[in-house]
C-alpha cells in the first residue's frame, strides 16, 4: 500500500498538458488558457471621460468662468477639432477627451447658458479623465497560461478585442463499470438489484472540471467482455474502470486487461474509503481502476481524477481543504488515511464539522448530504469536540 | 435611490419558479430539482456483504469451527438456497447474504479446506453485513425540491433507479448592449475604439448559474433600433440591457422602450460601482437595465441577476460573503454602498483582503484579478489594517 500523497504525486506526474485549440469567447468559460494573453493596444485607447459633463482646460475653468461650448463628444463619436483657451466640449461618459482638454467638469457642477457653460466648481487637471492605458497597456500580460477562464476574464478578453481564446483541449475520459449485478437506471434490475451509479457521478465530475466523458456502459464480469476495450477507448486521454479493482476472485480488471496491453503502475492506497485503486496504462493510455463501491469510487475521483484532469489541462490544482472545529469526538485512526463524511456549519465565523454517525461506504444518501470530508491522517490520535481538523470541502464535487 | 438590499428584495419578489421538465441524469448536473425525490425501494434491497468472505450463522462460527461450504454468492448472483446449521456460503462484497446467515467472516479470518472452511476469528451477529435499507428506505425523501444537483446527487438518483430528474426549466435571458461606440471583438473598431465585453461575461454568468442566454447583439443609440425588441425577446424570461441606463441625454433605454410597453419599477441604487440600474417590465417580461461600464454591469449582475436566476430556478440563494481582515486602511464611506476590488490571501488560517490601489470602475484587468469585493456599507466609518470586513467572494462569478 502507498500513501494518498504518494499516489497523487505519481498520478499527477503521469499526465502532461494536452494540445491547445481556439474557441470563441461564448464557449470559453471554464476552459484553461494554453498561452499568456497579451494586450495589443492601450485600453482605454485614448483619454476618456469618466462622467457626463464638459471637457475643459483646467487652467481656464476657474469657479465662475464662462466657457464657449464648441461641440460635443458622446461615446463613440470623438470631437474632431481641438479645444482652445476659453472653450469647452460637451462630453459624456466614455467619450474621448478632445485634444487640448485636460479635465472634465461634471454636469452637476455647471450651469448651461446659450452657447456656453458656467463653471460652478473648478476641476483639477486630470479630474474625471481615464487616462489612455489606465486599464491595460499594449504589450502587458492580461491573463496567464493555466488560468481557468471566469466570466470576468471573458469580459477582459473581449475588451482587449479577442473574439476567441487559445485553450487546452478538453481531456477525453472513457468510463465503464464492471459487474454482473449492475443494471442501468430504469432498466430491469438484476439479482441483488444494484443500479450502476458511479458512472453518472464521475462522468459529471469529469465534465464540471473541464473534460469530456465517454460512457462505455457496463461490462459483464467475463474477461472476453474486455477484448473490445482497446478499440472503444481509442482516442481517450484516460480510461476509468468502476468496480473489479479489489482482491477477491471476482475482481478481474487487472487480469482481464493484461492480455490487452495493461501494465500496472501501482494499486492499493492506504485510505478509507477507496483502498483498491488501480493505476497503470492500457497500451499508451493511462488507466485508473476505481472501486465498485460508489462512495469509494467518488472519493477516489475527488482525490486522484481531479488532479489528473487539471494536469492534462495545464492548470494548477490544490485540494480545497479548510480548517474546522470538530463538533463531536473521533477515535484514534488506524493505518489508512480516513475520509469521514461530515456536515459543515458556521458559528461566530468559525467552521464546524459534525461527522455523520454512520460512515459505511455503501451509504450514498449520507455522502450526497455531506458538505465535507474530515481528513484523518494515518495513526492520527483521538480528537475531541472543539479540536481542529482538516476538512476537504465537497461543494465543487 | 434605493438601497442594495431593497433592490435585491424587490427584484427577487418579481420572479417565481419556472415550470419543470424531465432531463436524463447525464444532463442533470447543476439543474435544480422541481420536486422532492422519494425512494421507491429499500437500498440495499436485501442484506449485503460488506466484504469478501463466508456467510455463516454467528452461533455456529466459533473460533476453530469447520463449516461445510454449500455454494457461493457473488455480487449479482444470490445463492438460491438457505443456510443450515454447520454450513457456510462463499460470499463477495455486494453479494446478497443468503437466508439463514447472520454474519460474514472475512476471508483473512478463514482457512479454506476441501469442501469447507475453518473459522479463525469468530464473527459477531450482523458483522460485515449491510442491512436492507441501510442507505435509504422506500418512501424516504432522498433529495429535496430546490436542490441544485451535484455529481454525488446523480449517483444517489441512479442508485435509487431514477434515469432522469424533474428539474426547473432553464431561465432564458435575452441580452443586448447599446452604444454607438461599441463593436464586437474582432470586428473593425469604431470611434473611441471600445469593444463590447459585458455581454460575454453576463452571458457566461447566466449559463454558469443555470440559465440559457440569448445574445441579441449591439443596438445603435437610436430609438428606432428598439422597435424589434418585443419580437426578438419573445419567450425570454428576463431581458437585460447593457448601457444606456444612466442620466445623460444619450442614455435612452427608458425613453426608447417606453413606446414598446416598458414600465419602470425603480432605477438608481445607492451603490458603487453600478448606481444606474433600471428594473421594470417590457410588457410581461422583467427587464434589468445594467450600466454600460463593464465592471459596474458585472457587479450589478452578481448582486441582482444571480438572485433573480435562483428565484426563477426555485433554489435558495445567499450571496457568498465571508469575514476577512483588512490588509490596509480604507477611508470612511459615503452615501453609496461600495464594492471594493480586493485580492484575498490566507495567513495562519485567517482570510485577508487587500484592496487594489486603483478602483476605477473602468478597470477590467483589476476586476478580473480580484478575488473578492469588500462590501462597505453606506456611511461606514474609516477602517484600519487588521479590522474585520465583509467580502463578497468572486470565485463563483
Amino acid at each position: 500500500m502507498i500513501s494518498v500523497d504518494e499516489a497523487v504525486e505519481r498520478i499527477t506526474r503521469a499526465f502532461a498538458p494536452l494540445p491547445s485549440e481556439r474557441v470563441p469567447l461564448e464557449s470559453a468559460a471554464g476552459r484553461v488558457l494554453a498561452a499568456d494573453v497579451t494586450g495589443r493596444f492601450d485600453h482605454p485607447p485614448a483619454p476618456m471621460s469618466a462622467m457626463d459633463g464638459y471637457a475643459v482646460r483646467a487652467s481656464d475653468a476657474q469657479r465662475g468662468a464662462t466657457l464657449a461650448v464648441i461641440g460635443d463628444a458622446p461615446a463613440g463619436r470623438p470631437f474632431a477639432g481641438s479645444l482652445e483657451q476659453g472653450q469647452a466640449v460637451r462630453i459624456f461618459t466614455g467619450g474621448v477627451v478632445p485634444n487640448g482638454a485636460d479635465a472634465v467638469v461634471i454636469q452637476e457642477d455647471t450651469l448651461s447658458i446659450d452657447g456656453g457653460v458656467i463653471v460652478r466648481e473648478a476641476p483639477s487637471a486630470g479630474e474625471n479623465i481615464r487616462r489612455q492605458g489606465l486599464d491595460f497597456r499594449s504589450g502587458e500580460t492580461l491573463l496567464q497560461r493555466g488560468r481557468r477562464l471566469t466570466a470576468r476574464d471573458l469580459a477582459l478578453l473581449a475588451a482587449a478585442d479577442f473574439a476567441d481564446a487559445e485553450v487546452t483541449r478538453k481531456p477525453c475520459v472513457a468510463l465503464f463499470a464492471t459487474g454482473d449485478e449492475l443494471s442501468r437506471p430504469g432498466a430491469p434490475r438484476k439479482g441483488g438489484g444494484i443500479v450502476a451509479s458511479s458512472i453518472y457521478a464521475i462522468g459529471s465530475l469529469v465534465r464540471s472540471w473541464g473534460g469530456d466523458s465517454r460512457d462505455l456502459g457496463i461490462l459483464p464480469d467475463r474477461p472476453e467482455a474486455f477484448a473490445t476495450l482497446p478499440e472503444t477507448t481509442r482516442g481517450a486521454d484516460l480510461v476509468i474502470t468502476l468496480g473489479g479493482a479489489s482482491v477477491g476472485e471476482h475482481d478481474l480488471v487487472q487480469s482481464a486487461l493484461g492480455p490487452h496491453g495493461f501494465v500496472l503502475d501501482f494499486w492499493k492506497i492506504a485510505m478509507r474509503p477507496g483502498k483498491p485503486l488501480i493505476f497503470g496504462r492500457l497500451r499508451e493510455t493511462p488507466l485508473m481502476g476505481f472501486p465498485g463501491n460508489p462512495v469509494s469510487a467518488m472519493v477516489c475521483a475527488i482525490l486522484f481524477l481531479v488532479p489528473a484532469l487539471c494536469a492534462m489541462l495545464g492548470t494548477p490544482y490544490s485540494a480545497p481543504v479548510a480548517k474546522a472545529r470538530l463538533a463531536s469526538s473521533l477515535k484514534a485512526n488506524g493505518k489508512r488515511q480516513d475520509y469521514i463524511r461530515a456536515k459543515l456549519s458556521t458559528r461566530d465565523g468559525a467552521l464546524f464539522a459534525e461527522p455523520f454517525t454512520l460512515q459505511d461506504s455503501s451509504m450514498q444518501k449520507v455522502f450526497a448530504a455531506a458538505d465535507g470530508l474530515i481528513v484523518r491522517a494515518v495513526d492520527a490520535p483521538a480528537v475531541n469536540a472543539g479540536d481542529p481538523v482538516d476538512v476537504l470541502l465537497l461543494d465543487r464535487f
